[in-house]
Order: structure tokens, then C-alpha cells, then sequence
């Protein structure tokens, strides 16, 4: 298959953090969740462990015991940093912590929460510095999700914020002790699929060639 | 835009770690590398902190010395692995390992090298589970450069091996002690683009719906 630039270019310039045009009153079917989680799995993995796992909360009480213990962790730390974002000046960072809470706010709403998981927990000692091919497993896959939802008409957005209360969320939903949950993605239709690039400064600013 | 989701789900689908058909004889344009770090950095953030930097490395001396560096933390590690994979009868992982030993042995003649970095070094101390929020800011743009490229008919694999000499590479490169090296991936145009699905178990398997 010969693909179009222009369509896979707009395809990942345009897939959004999406939270508030999340669209609340919209069932998400399961067969677009496993569809999309049928493409998330056809990434790569790190010696191809294949290790992620998916959970998926649709109950009504699961997602306002999920909801609660994420805005116990999230609350206070998104309304400081949009604080320190607008006293300098940085009107992007400030938008979007508005945004997030927002979604603290209204997690419970969002139809679907998604918590991609590892089965196998790294042991506690290991460098953080170490850890990339263990992260590298798993959100390239987490992306092609978001990315196989946006061409459907949905969207998410990866949060990590409950991961603090990650010992509460699995005794909630019976997540056994080794494996390891790493965000929370609410998942829902969208209002409108206009969604337009963000801006960005240079991308020149931030490459090196050859030397630092 | 509406999206041809055969064409998305193809793009997904068919984005392989590509090692045994990395054209080593096309050069790769600096300009290509540009628009794909262009699209990858549209991804989003966690807190839109963007501290994502991209060391391309194309000069030959250098490619020497990072494969000579990749080769001493890969070789016995994979050559293990496959053994391993063989024994339990895992034709896929084993075919996976010969493949990432091919590219071991040839990826100093890969025409570009590019690590992706972090501006922040996490705090030693940090707990490996705790590590999500950060390597997730990371990857997704990762991965959207992999799909960038093989939109443009190049290829490339995600490795970390290096990553246990992260100090050495940084002193061959210049790399500042505050940045995080995170993997390192060969880019290359692909010896014909008719890449196919990976074999995957069932995705019923491996996702749980509202409790494990």
C-alpha cells in the first residue's frame, strides 16, 4: 500500500491530549476499544516481550472510585502549575492545565477509562536512567491507541497523575501485585474532529547534529 | 480532514522494527530527518513540558564508535536471548534476536543514528514505577517518527542496549551530564516497503473489562 503523506502527516499532527471536548453523553462501543487496541498491539516491543496488558473500566462506580482517587492526586498539583505557568507568561502550559482540570472534574463522565499495564513489575532498585526499554514497550503501543481512536472519531489523553494512589487502583480493580499500571487514558467520542496542530517552536532549536 | 481508516490502521499495523532491511547504501537527507522530528514533536506532553531534544548523527567515526559501544552491551545479551527463545520453542523471538544481532553487527554503516534525549535528568532516587509520567512525554513522539518515516518509505528500530554505556556515548557526543538519553535508533530508507502485521495471540487475551 502506497501511503498518502498528507493524511498520515495530519494523522499525527493533529491527535490531541483531547479532555474537554471529550464527549460525555456518547457510548464508546467495545468493538472500537478492541479494534484499536488491535492496532495498539501491532507495535514493537523491547526483545518482543509483549508484556502489556489492558484494562478497561466501562462500571459506573469503578470510574467514580477511579475519578475521586485521581483528582485526591492531581487537584492541587495541575491548579499550582497553572499558576506558575501564567505568572510567566507561558499561555500554552496555563491552557492546558486549565484543560486538565477540567477532566479531574469530570473523569467519572468520560465513558470509558483505559489503564494500560506491564505485566511485570521492574525491580524497585533499578535506575530510573534504566528504565527506557521498559517504558519503550509499552507507549508506543498506548499512542497507536490514541492514534487508531483519532481516526475513528474518538480521543483520549495519557495521564499518569493517579499512578501515586497506583497500590488504591489495583486493590479497586484487582490488578495482582506484579503487574504495573503506567497511565490512565479517559476514552470518548470527540465534539468535532477539527483538531489543529499545536504550535511548536523550531524543531531546528532542539536538533543536534552529530554533536550536542 | 476525514481519515481513511484502512490507511491509519495499515500505517499502524505495518510499522515494524526494521533491521535486516535497512538500505545501508541510500543516504537519508537531513530534510527528511527534519520533517519527521516536525510531526514526532506534535505529540503530545505530560504538563506540556516538551523537553524532548533529538541528536542525529550521520558523521562515520561517530557511528563507528557508538556501534563499537552498542555492540560490547548487546552481543552477548541477544546471542542469549535467541538461545533462550530457541529453547522454548519461540520462533518468533528468536527470529527477532538474529535480526537485532544482524543489526548489531552493521550499525555503524546505517546511515543515520538518531538518540533521542531529556532535558532533566530524574532524580537517582526516584522509583522505576514512578517513571511513567516522564518516558511517557518521550515515546509517543518516538514512535510518531518511526510512522513518519515509513510513511516516507525509510525505516528504523527502537534500542536501548546502548544505554548501560549512556555515560560513554554522551562523552563522545557532548552530551551535557542534565540530559537523559532514553534509546538509539537506526534510520534508513527500507529495501521495499511491503511490510506485513505481526503475528499477535488474540487481543481478548490480554484485556480485562472492569476488573482482572
Amino acid at each position: 500500500m502506497e501511503f498518502n503523506i498528507a493524511m498520515t502527516d495530519e494523522l499525527l499532527a493533529t491527535t490531541r491530549a483531547v479532555r474537554k471536548r471529550l464527549d460525555l453523553d456518547r457510548p464508546v462501543p467495545r468493538s472500537v476499544i478492541k479494534d484499536c487496541l488491535e492496532l495498539a498491539v501491532q507495535a514493537p516491543t523491547g526483545s518482543n516481550s509483549q508484556t502489556w496488558r489492558w484494562l478497561v473500566v466501562e462500571e459506573a462506580d469503578k470510574k467514580q472510585a477511579l475519578a475521586d482517587l485521581y483528582r485526591r492526586a492531581a487537584s492541587d498539583y495541575l491548579a499550582a502549575a497553572g499558576e506558575a505557568a501564567a505568572e510567566r507568561g507561558d499561555v500554552q502550559t496555563k491552557r492546558v492545565m486549565g484543560s486538565a482540570l477540567y477532566l479531574a472534574e469530570h473523569l467519572q463522565d468520560v465513558p470509558v477509562h483505559l489503564i494500560p499495564c506491564i505485566a511485570g513489575r521492574p525491580p524497585a532498585d533499578t535506575p530510573p536512567a534504566m528504565m527506557a526499554g521498559f517504558y519503550g514497550s509499552i507507549f508506543p503501543a498506548v499512542w497507536s491507541f490514541q492514534l487508531a481512536l483519532r481516526a475513528r472519531g474518538l480521543g483520549s489523553a495519557l495521564t499518569t497523575l493517579h499512578l501515586v494512589h497506583e497500590k488504591e487502583a489495583a486493590d479497586l480493580l484487582g490488578i495482582p501485585d506484579d503487574v504495573l499500571q503506567v497511565a490512565l487514558l479517559p476514552v470518548a467520542y470527540t465534539r468535532g474532529t477539527d483538531f489543529k496542530r499545536a504550535e511548536r517552536p523550531p524543531v531546528e532549536d532542539i536538533i543536534h547534529w552529530n554533536q550536542w
